[in-house]
């Protein structure tokens, strides 16, 4: 049996958009538009229970999931969306044991959904230069229990010539102008490794799709996501009369070598002309439509 | 340096629909209507190389991720598709060291998509009824090196009444008629844990959530997933012209306990109206717009 | 020259959400969060020309388009959206002089957009039985002016026996039950005329599409239009950060003739069997995907 | 009653992606894969009736409405879909009796689609310059009998200086560069009137959007329309497997004056920033979300 402690994280659920993510503390109270709830009444309940707020209200005492820790990580920086982070892992494959870069730390939220997968033998290696984020994020990490598990660097990939990292299995990516690390984000790859940029612009998309294959990267696909909710009722199912409209595209690439020493060098074509239309087909080849 | 060797597994990438996942035998030729590749031409070659082939096309030399497995297991069965895969990873929390039930294996799609991220300490427990598909499910989970982390069962949860497990973290149903086993997946979830149902049609969501509220269940949201792919050209970036449809919707709840213990009782309502309108209520407060 | 003067009919555009549909009269002034404006300040100006407010905003004024009317008749009942009305008009191939029947007048905004469309020598016939809203649709036809092209009735399709009106074109549902009134509108519309209804939920295309193949519709077809706004900027072009849920399903048929009398009698097949047979196969013809 | 005779036209309907639009002619047949159809089998027959093929499959006879003309008109170029179609009509408030400049008649789809509608007291003005395609035009339009209502004009607007028309209260653009004859559209619009521009890349809205700004267009909108179809079956309603990605993106204006000579001269500001404000303020009023 699961049972609530004090200390113990509580996720007091009343609906999708009205929740509290809290740390049960004998002495405290969440005072909401729903009810005053006593942290006190929680403790020795089971995970799941439900209880009445003195406004008549029922609020749920669930055991916190990082997905609602990712939720609540919401402060100073965009977040990237459960829908969005879930493609990351799926279509990079991020799994147990890998090594992982990411450049843009924020506020945390991708690192520590990340780092939840990859431990406990792999890493995240997370790089930002903003020293106040660095420590938002740096907090967040630790109410996650994740520290072990990461490793913040505050050092300027775009500017700074040192390779702080090598061999890693997926580079993350969120700058505004991802195109620039681009280069560096290939040394620290090893061979085949999978990268992924958030990019909230088709501009982005454009800039960085060309360094993407101007550094020889192959399999690029830029997506976006649309979640629809259905309200499921019977007799009167439909859609969300609510949408949503856009968080972020995403651009994902794998490393490649274009081969100067395989088979195309011993064909002695003019190199020029030859690695234009490279460059034209290889973007054509990428451009296939995925499900 | 991560090289090509005998028995390597090896995508050989053209494009996003040509392409194919082989182990790589020395004697053995991949036979494409891009081309001849010998796969003692991949040997000593590092990952992510490019080669020509025969009728002049690119290659790509790509080791293969979770995401081309998943890809590759598509025969017989409806897949998960990847969008969806990350969705549920991402909505239930999915991490490492977690004690995951999945009813219906199906091809293995999910399960070992799954295993991948909760290994080495947590654990995949299967359970589905068709032979023959255990024995394909059983041939996919081996080729991905993932066996340790899986347990499959031939257990019929419709009908059998014995709980073969209990304290799931997270339980994922793939059936025709999901509502079914709710009871038991209730008893084999720990408290506030999570339920993922597949559902092709409305019609499963509708049932499934009126199961979901009479089984207390709370936090229940059902969802649908679009991808849709962006060929991001310089001076000329739009949406694909072939797109997509449908895949799977996907129904999320956390069980919770409705509480006659609780403050509830001591009001001493009429019981029958109360939970009449609590089923309306729940329903209502699950159906808000996520992103 | 279309210049503006007492009694013009105005509308006052600030930006997409802030915009006010009005009648010019020399005495009044529009109070607004973004200022005030005197009606006497845009007589003798040109429509488009743009004014700053007291409180320093830009407001152009805007000779009103069929658009904005439409989207001006919000008060009391559901409006059917522009994206959805005009897929309306194109996929019914409404146009010029053409004979529309209506069930649901509503607060007219549907019959006041296509009577646009038919006239001068169409019409619009449009049934509805609260006598609340006929007073309202009353007066939004007045407002646009289309009086003249349309004729309100206050009957009852679902209970009266009587056929009021032959050989429509197009016949345009919008009730919660539409499958009940079928049987009539089948009889209202002339052959191989057009019915489209529309309906919020799933549960009413899935009554209404067998009701449509019971009364010898083909050509049936479901669908839902989703709108995306994009906001085009130098650099930093995306879709817009808020976006759009549901507004209704649509639901579009052929009128028929099944044809007992054709060459499938002369086949004598065991006639129970064939009839069920073809609702199946008539539903599967149905179902194909379009753009 | 209306029956079908020797040259009147009629669908021969299988399903939505096989349908075949013919002129009966006595001596004539269609021959398909679902088998032969004799004309004169269909002649004294009513629209609707259903025929059984010699491969025993249902075909129906229906009386072609715009929206088959318009799907119909496919070879050559790009056709301009319903959905897209429709929405036009829907914002531009396109009616009848209008006057609509087109620029890039095309094969002249959207042409009759709108002829269509504003006829009879309405026209429609189109300009191209493809000797070949404005064949082709002429022909799809006196298929649909509308050469009445439509002037087909080979005349330049990029380069020649003549402004050949004056009040329209729609501009409809289909060009590549779209942006290079907004200012000859706009001498071309009745004050406030609309322009609508068919755009398939994101590069175009915003060369588009940047230019309509500049040339004091208001009311800017930039959006694109996702049709999904609905598979509506008892108790397995689903979305189409098969789905639609991209046809193209749409641009909606309409002409304004940022009015020198208004209030805003009587502030005497420094012109160059307003200016350059004022285009930024624009750009942001006009993109915001719609239904």
């Amino acid at each position: 049996m699961d049972k609530i402690k004090n200390n113990s994280p509580v996720l007091f659920y009343f609906n999708h958009s009205k929740k509290w993510l809290v740390k049960i503390s004998k002495t405290e109270s969440l005072h909401t538009h729903i009810g005053v709830m006593k942290h006190s009444d929680t403790i020795g309940k089971e995970y799941g229970t439900r209880l009445i707020t003195n406004k008549d209200k029922y609020v749920y005492l669930l055991k916190p999931t990082m997905y609602d820790y990712v939720m609540k990580i919401q402060h100073g920086t965009q977040i990237v969306y459960p829908k969005d982070l879930g493609y990351i892992v799926a279509r990079a494959g991020i799994g147990s044991g890998q090594k992982i870069l990411e450049i843009g730390t924020g506020s945390a939220s991708l690192t520590t959904f990340v780092a939840n997968i990859v431990k406990p033998r792999g890493h995240v290696y997370t790089f930002d230069v903003d020293e106040k984020f660095m420590k938002i994020a740096e907090k967040n990490i630790k109410k996650v229990g994740l520290t072990k598990y990461i490793t913040q660097h505050n050092f300027d990939l775009k500017t700074e010539k040192k390779i702080p990292l090598i061999d890693a299995d997926v580079a993350l990516i969120d700058l505004g102008d991802p195109w620039i690390v681009i280069p560096k984000v290939r040394q620290m790859l090893k061979n085949s490794g999978c990268v992924f940029a958030i990019c909230p612009t088709m501009n982005q998309l454009e800039k960085l799709t060309m360094s993407l294959v101007e550094n020889e990267f192959t399999d690029i696909e830029s997506t976006e996501h649309i979640i629809r909710t259905i309200e499921a009722r019977e007799g009167k199912t439909r859609h969300s009369f609510q949408g949503i409209g856009h968080t972020t595209y995403l651009c994902f690439a794998r490393k490649a070598f274009f081969g100067k020493k395989s088979k195309i060098a011993s064909k002695s074509k003019t190199p020029k002309k030859t690695v234009k239309k490279t460059i034209k087909k290889t973007i054509k080849k990428t451009t296939k439509t995925t499900r």
